[in-house]
This record gives structure tokens, C-alpha cells and sequence, in this order.
């Protein structure tokens, strides 16, 4: 067996241990009788043990190093040369953080999950305190499994975002920031209010489902490599490039928090169903990033799910299914109905221009801990302050303000940035597709998304994680990540909505 | 660490990657996008590896060894005893074969699988006959890898009843065909034939669904922690002792196809459900063998589901969900549809009496092959007079005779046997239960199973594997196994059924 050989057959087996586990994981949240989570805990850890185990071997480390003069010579977006680079990577990953620290962080962050939801139903953020304490102290621990670093949250951004450096992420997001907060503004002073009402009433779960499915056999997904369960918090899991599982919930008295979360999935779907078939059961097989993962399930669910085109083709789709419920509204008040914009407390409830200021207070937020600049005994204060600065409401409680999320007890600070990262992208791959497409619209009102598809697919999809966000953005945009885009698309979609005179001057 | 730590810690390793494997399994054929084979035959290989891999490495056998001395003077059915006899009688069998022959077995049985599947299709035994010869000769090798050997069969049964010795076997075996080729011969020249015709005309797959839930629930199985799912192929799973999977198929001309199957399956599930809470992550966290296995799907699905009192209890569920269907079927003319005995090619569809004959057929069948006195070529013809001399029929076509199952091309020799003695043993057990529970028939006729139930778990399912069958059996019922109450059993059970007089001399 030549070296290259074996890497491939060891970060197969590393892959393979991978997805069983992601299979495990869907099926608890989707499939499993409810007396087998004990047992099924202990399986996840082990296979999530004996992965780290193989990752991190001595052996692996060797092949690599010996692999890197060989592949040196080879373009670095080549198979073989980022298969070596990026699976060093991962091992030195690996390799950084104790056992010891790992297991202490599982445990820790184990049960800090389960005193939020605690917390969370007595809206109580004194009782989580010294839990959000412990896993924080965890994570400056792993900070510092990584010195040097140019800033703090370097490492934390790294897990997320490959090699992205914080200095670059906060501009980036001030300026996304800057540029929202007068639109909501003209959207507040607009003396137009888009009325969302046939989206609430009643509707049986099961035609949900139907419609669901309905919608996500309008996006360019192979057929027979994906299926739809509900469970309690949506997500999408790819097991292999052709076994997709895409989740949802349904909301009996509000059918808009599943179509377009379904979408949303679908698009995540999407990317994982578009990567090289040569990327399977390598290092290699996964999106760029979180942001460009988040791309692409906003823009399926925002751009196209939520834009007039689209809605144009689902109109009648919908109307077979709920006939009664949409017997009175047209194409245009259901497009109207999508896009209504209300600054409300909850992040994962939040419209296309507020999600971005959810998000902007929580990365603020965030910087400022592990900046050493901010108590985290103030943290509600702290939240309650930018709530009424960038939303302009009151948060009345703990439960609807700093204890809303499960990402802090989960230790996952550096990923809610990638949410509005994924929202830049999104805003710059638009351009292109109109660029690229001239009967874009046309082709969506038809319900013809595989061109959209083809082209995601041929510029983004297919490469995989072959190079880091930074390059990847300079490859398909010519130059690094703008706000332009985005804040110029939602300026213009929501202008016309609200009937706001444009501003001058641009973003 | 102590060094029994050391060995639970390393089986429950073990334990996690198999039953990781068991949960891919399951998903492929039942939840799985169709796309999703090629993967998912890697990640079960990688299992399988990785699992091997750590059940066959040195310090395993090591460890085993070394704590020996110490168990030693434990009681032989104690935990510690236990679980360091089995792991290092594991350990031994990973060891023998080597690596290769394990690998050249999977990829042919693979290969012979898919051929076999042709080779039915077009009933062609000569087809199929190079594959066979392939497996067959593999099984040789894996033979010879224990050698030396009582009888060349001892290997290939020792993978399905631990310890049992084909010597033992073929008088237990032999005894249950001679007492029932003449219960067959009594049935035949009876004039009674009873109508099951209740049983065939359309019913709705979603409907015998909820029937097939019902009849679940009325077994002692523990709430919340199993589910029914379809499969091309039923069977049932553990995923964890409170994680049991079982699966069935809906013939919608039929009802018979899925009630009893589904009754069957929910036997083997009971008693992974009864096994000892200890026993979880070990190598004891299983049935003593697939002969006590079967014993269980056999009792719940002929002696208690065909069983008068179960039928009078089930009967009114039945006629709730089928109500047209069932109008004029009173709950004895249930009872006689449900045990029609005939004499037909195909095992999967035989009745209670002839299904013992399919297997001794097979059984006979393999031991020649496996004693060198029966060439592969010759199998169409040995299978046709042994169909002739035992079930009084002949074979038109080879799909029809020994191209019908699947165990062959799979290499599972030595697996047929355990479904006759699973019937012998139920037949032991059914005595036990009558003898302990004297009000068996009141509570069945009632739907009160948990008594038997718990009787089982008690006797027999809370052990687990830690004794091999013969020891289980002289703890069971005080001595070897016995036909004596199996044939009992079927001659007074079918003896009213089809008027037959009682014989001369008992069987």
C-alpha cells in the first residue's frame, strides 16, 4: 500500500466512525423509543472516543508529514494536496487539547445543558451562573491549548470558521450591523404593515408534512437521497453525500414555522448532497465552513424560499393543501405574509433584517467575555441594554432574553457569528446567480431551481472543505467577504414592501 | 484501574461498536434513502473492523488471563466468573480465523448473496452452484481453523449454540421428525380440513399497523421502549435491553402474514427486553443461544398467539379493526384459521407441524455436505426426495425448493437447527409454565401476559449468555433436552383440531 493509500484508508475509517455516530445522533432525536437515551449516550461516546482515538494516533501524524513533500509540488486545491493539508490540520487539532480537558468539557458542558433548560423554564439566570461559570473557565482552557494567538477568540472561531481570524469577522459584522439598523428604523417609521394572518389559524400536522415535502421536492435534491422526520429542534445531517436527513417540527396554529425552516434545512441538505462524490469518507466531505454552510440554507430559505418568484410557484402548491386557510389570499399577500418585519425577543423567531442584530448582540457579547471585559454575573444587564439599542424593546425576563439559546451551555461560543456570516455570503452568491442567470427569476416561478442548483453546485458545493473560508471567498468572489450585497438586496426588497424612499449614499 | 475495570471498560467498548453496527443495520432496511447503500455498506464494514479489531488484540486476551485465577473461585454463574469465561471464549474465536479468510468470506458471501437472488429469480440452481461451492469451501477452511474437531459441523453450529456438539444434536432432531412425519400422515387422512379463509381478502396495510401495535401491546414488553417499523425481510433488533426495534410486512391480501409474524418477532424482542440491567455493555447482554432465542419468538407466536386463550383475547381487536372482514368469524373459527395444517414447499409458510420437517431437511442436508457424503451438484435431487418422503409433495422448480432461502449464499451453515430446537425448547418451557402458573389459560384469555412474562424473565432471560445452552437447560428443566413435550403438545393440540385418535404408546 503506497502512503497516500493509507491515509485514504485511515481517514475513511475516521469518516466512517464519524457518520455512524451522526446516524445515532438523528436517530435519538428523531427515531428512538424514549427508554434508550442512557444507553444511547454511552454509544455516542464511544464512538466519539474511539474517532478522537484514530485522529489524533501517533501513526496518522507520521503519514502526513511524510505525505507533505511528496504532495508539495501538486496545486494546492488538488485532491491528494488537500487531503494531506487538511487532515495535519485536524490532527494537530486534535492533538492540542489534554483528554483530560476534552472529557472535562463533555461532562461539564452535559450537565450546564441540562441546568438551562432548568433555568431557562424558571427563568432563573442566578441558577446558571456558576454552570455558564465552569464552562467558560473550559473554554479559556482551551484557548489556551492554543497560544499564541493573535486574539482570544481566535481558537474558539477556528472550530466554525477554518483560519478565520477575529479581526477580520469584526468589521465584517459592524458593518452588517451599521447598515441594518437605520432599515429597521425606516421599516418601524414606515406607516406600512405587511399582514402575516393567513400564515396563523389551524393546520393539521400531517398536510404540514405533505407541504413540507412538497417544497422540498422543488429544490434540486437528488431523488431518493433524503427523507423528512419531525422531532423537537430542526436540524439537517448528512450520513453519506446520497443520505440526507432533513428534520423539522410543526406548529398546529402557524404553518410558516415549518415551510420555511424546512426550506432552511433543505438547503443545508442541499450543500451536503452537492460535494464531490470523491470527497466521500475523507476529510474533505463537508462545506467550508459554518457561514458557507448557513449560506446556503439562508439563502434557500430567505432569498429564493421567501422571495416573490418562489412564492409565486408555492402559492398554488400551498392552496391545495390548506384550500380554506388561503381561499382569500393571493400570491402577493402570501409573499407579503412572509417578509412581515417585527422586532420580537427570540432569535430563532426573528425576521431576515432583525436576525442580524440578534446576532450582533450575542458575537458583541461574546467578544467582550473572553476579552476579560465583561462579568458574567452582568450578563443580562448587558443583553438588556442592546436589546433596546438595536431593536428598540424591553426584555422582560431571563427565559426571553440571555438564557433564550443553548449555545453558551453547550460551550459554543464562536458560532453565532457564522449565522450572519452566512447571511453576507448568501447576499454576494445572490449577485452571482443573477450575474450568471438572467432568467432566474423566471426559472424559480416555474419551480426550476436546478440551474440555481448546478451553478451552487459547480462554485461552491462540489470543492468541499479542499480550501479555507478566506480562499474560498477570494476564488468565487474575486476579493474578500463585503456587506454590500446583502445590505443592498434588503434595502431594496424591503423598501419596495415598506414603500421607504431610498437612501443616499448607499450602505 | 483494576483489572476487572479494565476488562468492563474494553467490552463495553466492544459492545457499543456492535450494537452501533446493529442500529446501521436496522436503519438500511427500514429507514434508509435508497441511496444510501454504497455508504452504508463501508460504515457497517468499518464497524465490523474496528469491532474485531479491539475483540481480537492482545491485551484483551491478556487481561482475560490474568483475571482467571482470580474469578476462579467464584460461582460459575456469577457476573465476574461469567464475564471473564465469555469474553476470553470470544477473544479465542476472533483470534483463530485470520484476517484474510474473514475478509474472502465477506466479500463472497456478498457476491453469492446478489447471485442467489438472480438465480431464484430464474430458478437456476446451476447458477448458483460455482457461488455455493465458493462459500462452501470458505466454510471448510473456517472449519479447520478449530480444528481438531468431534464432527467438521461442531465449528459452524458452535457460532449459534454455544459449546453444543453436533453429536447431541442429530438425536434430538431425529426424534422430532419421526414423532411428527406420522402426526403429519394423521392429519392428512383426517376428514376434517380446516377454512382459513378468514384470513385472506384485502386488509389495509395501515390498518393491520395498528392491529400489529395492538397485539404488541398486549405483550409484557416495557412501555416506551420499542418500536414497529416495515421491512422486506422481518426481524427484530436490540439496540440497547429498553431500545428493541421490531420489524414486519404487510401482505394486504393476507392478515396472517403480519399478526403471528409480528407476535414472533415481539418474542425475540421480550427477551432482550428481560435481560439483566448488569449485563448491558458486556458480552453476557444476550440470549444463552439462538436455539433459546427462537424458543421465545416460537412460544409467544404458536403456543400463545395460536393458542385458544390468546385467540379469544385478540379476537375482538381483530374484528374492532377489521369489523367487515371478520363479521361472521366467532373466536373459535379464528383458532381453527389460525392453526390449518399443509403441507406446502415454501418453510416460511409453513404451518406449526410441517415447519419442523423444512429444517430437518436441512439439517440433514448440511450434515452431508459438511461429512463429504452429498456432492453441491447433487442438492436439487436429495432436497426433492427428502420433500417427497417427509411432506408428501414434489418440488416443481428450484426457487421453489433449495434456491428458497437465503442462509446458503449467506454461509450460514449450522443456523437452520436452532429453529427445531427453539421449538423443542418452547415445548419444554410451555410444560414449566403450565406447571407454575396454574391459571395460564385464564390470564391469556384475558390478555394478562405479564405473569409468563415475568416467569421468563426470571427463568431464563435475566441470565443472559452467561451459560451455554446445556447448562441452561439442566438449570431450566433439571436434565438434557427433551422432545417428549413438543410432541405432546402438537399431538393433543392437533389431535382435537383434526379429530385424530390418540396414539398407542405416547411418541
Amino acid at each position: 500500500m503506497t502512503a497516500i493509500d493509507e491515509l485514504r484508508s485511515r481517514v475513511a475509517e475516521i469518516s466512517d466512525l464519524g457518520r455512524a455516530r451522526a446516524l445515532l445522533a438523528w436517530d435519538e432525536r428523531t427515531q428512538m423509543p424514549a427508554r434508550g437515551g442512557p444507553a444511547r449516550a454511552e454509544q455516542l461516546a464511544t464512538l466519539s472516543r474511539v474517532r478522537h482515538e484514530r485522529l489524533s494516533a501517533d501513526e496518522l501524524g507520521r503519514l502526513c508529514e511524510s505525505l507533505r513533500l511528496e504532495v508539495g509540488s501538486l496545486p494546492r486545491d488538488s485532491f491528494e494536496a488537500s487531503l494531506v493539508r487538511v487532515t495535519e490540520r485536524e490532527w494537530r487539532k486534535a492533538r492540542r487539547v489534554p483528554a483530560e480537558l476534552r472529557a472535562e468539557f463533555a461532562r461539564t458542558t452535559s450537565v450546564a445543558e441540562h441546568a438551562w433548560i432548568e433555568a431557562k423554564e424558571n427563568s432563573d439566570f442566578a441558577a446558571f451562573l456558576p454552570h455558564l461559570e465552569r464552562v467558560v473557565d473550559l473554554r479559556r482552557r482551551y484557548v489556551e491549548c492554543f497560544a499564541p494567538y493573535e486574539h482570544p477568540y481566535d481558537p474558539l472561531l477556528d472550530d466554525f470558521e477554518p483560519g478565520m481570524k477575529t479581526g477580520d469577522l469584526v468589521p465584517v459584522l459592524t458593518r452588517l450591523r451599521e447598515g441594518l439598523t437605520p432599515l429597521l428604523a425606516a421599516i418601524q417609521e414606515s406607516p406600512v404593515d405587511l399582514d402575516a394572518s393567513c400564515l396563523h389559524g389551524r393546520f393539521d400536522p400531517a398536510l404540514q408534512l405533505d407541504l413540507s415535502r412538497r417544497a422540498l421536492e422543488a429544490m434540486p435534491l437528488e431523488a431518493a437521497a433524503w427523507r423528512l422526520d419531525e422531532t423537537v429542534h430542526p436540524f439537517a445531517t448528512g450520513i453519506a453525500i446520497s443520505d440526507l436527513r432533513i428534520t423539522t417540527r410543526f406548529d398546529p396554529g402557524y404553518v410558516g414555522a415549518s415551510l420555511w425552516a424546512v426550506i432552511h434545512e433543505g438547503g443545508h441538505a442541499l450543500y451536503q448532497n452537492g460535494l464531490g462524490s470523491e470527497l466521500e469518507r475523507t476529510p474533505l466531505c463537508r462545506s467550508v465552513s459554518l457561514g458557507f454552510d448557513e449560506s446556503q440554507s439562508r439563502m434557500w430559505e430567505n432569498w429564493i424560499g421567501r422571495g416573490r418568484p418562489f412564492v409565486r410557484f408555492i402559492h398554488p402548491i400551498v392552496r391545495e393543501v390548506f384550500p380554506e386557510a388561503f381561499a382569500d389570499t393571493d400570491a402577493e399577500a402570501l409573499y407579503r405574509a412572509a417578509n412581515r418585519v417585527e422586532p420580537s425577543l427570540i432569535r430563532m423567531e426573528a425576521d431576515e433584517v432583525t436576525y442580524n442584530l440578534h446576532i450582533a448582540l450575542r458575537f458583541e457579547l461574546e467578544l467582550e467575555i473572553f476579552e476579560g471585559r465583561l462579568e458574567l454575573a452582568d450578563l443580562p444587564d448587558a443583553w438588556g441594554d442592546r436589546m433596546q439599542s438595536y431593536l428598540g424593546i424591553a426584555v422582560p425576563d431571563d427565559a426571553h432574553g440571555v438564557l433564550q439559546d443553548v449555545h453558551w451551555a453547550g460551550g459554543s461560543f464562536g458560532y453565532f457569528p457564522t449565522y450572519s456570516l452566512g447571511n453576507v455570503i448568501a447576499g454576494q452568491l445572490w449577485d452571482l446567480a443573477r450575474d450568471e442567470l438572467p432568467d432566474l427569476d423566471e426559472q424559480l416561478e416555474r419551480g426550476e431551481t436546478e440551474p440555481l442548483g448546478e451553478l451552487m453546485r459547480e462554485r461552491v458545493y462540489r470543492h468541499g472543505g479542499k480550501l479555507e473560508p478566506d480562499e474560498m471567498t477570494e476564488r468565487v468572489f474575486g476579493g474578500p467577504l463585503q456587506t454590500e450585497p446583502v445590505l443592498r438586496q434588503l434595502w431594496e426588497k424591503y423598501g419596495e414592501l415598506y414603500e421607504i424612499a431610498p437612501r443616499e449614499g448607499g450602505h
